[in-house]
């Protein structure tokens, strides 16, 4: 999600929202960023390449997040006539869906407190 | 601010609003620490202790946001009679006031979505 830039002013506002299970991060900017390429390419390789990250690492973070929830929010087939192919499930959709709805109520939520605070920085 | 975990859930969720001026970190979660820790103790250097902080980081952490309002958020004092004291101005108290509203706001925002996130996590 693109950060919150005022026209003319140097500054933006950025929330960022984690869901963790003890220390680790169940999903965050990077892996729901993960979910979106993978709904659009429908390749864990492409999605990876668009996100300057490893195959290897993508596989990782599938993997967790796989294991994390209820249900797998990727399908990927690593053999046969669709091998490299990855989709979104419907558990995958839901929750990069939520993830961004998270994203834009803090968004909103932060803008009167932003707008005041503001003010007072420097030109 | 406490992250929001749900009794007998190991998953939390942890909103972290940062305001950016190009790719520097005008103030965020530690700086705002920092000015509460600095209106707790009035000292620097107990500040940065609490936080497990050197103190020269903590001063150029200061200066920094000094540097970046219109008015310092800091009135630090190196010598002199008070030498070490370090006392939040009106404008440092009002930052961080703004800055927790936000963090506020910005949780109270995405516990909807959450709920429904929450539902969809393993057990």
């Amino acid at each position: 999600m693109p950060d919150v830039k005022q026209s003319r002013s140097p500054y933006r506002i950025r929330p960022r929202i984690r869901v963790l299970r003890n220390q680790d991060i169940v999903i965050g900017p990077g892996k729901a960023d993960l979910l979106e390429a993978i709904g659009r390419t429908s390749k864990l390789r492409d999605a990876s390449k668009e996100l300057g990250m490893s195959y290897m690492r993508a596989w990782s973070l599938v993997r967790t997040m796989n294991r994390t929830f209820r249900r797998p929010l990727v399908k990927a087939e690593r053999g046969g006539a669709h091998h490299g192919r990855a989709v979104l499930t419907p558990t995958g959709r839901a929750v990069l869906a939520l993830y961004r709805e998270m994203e834009s109520s803090s968004l909103e939520a932060v803008k009167s407190a932003w707008g005041r605070l503001r003010r007072l920085l420097a030109k």
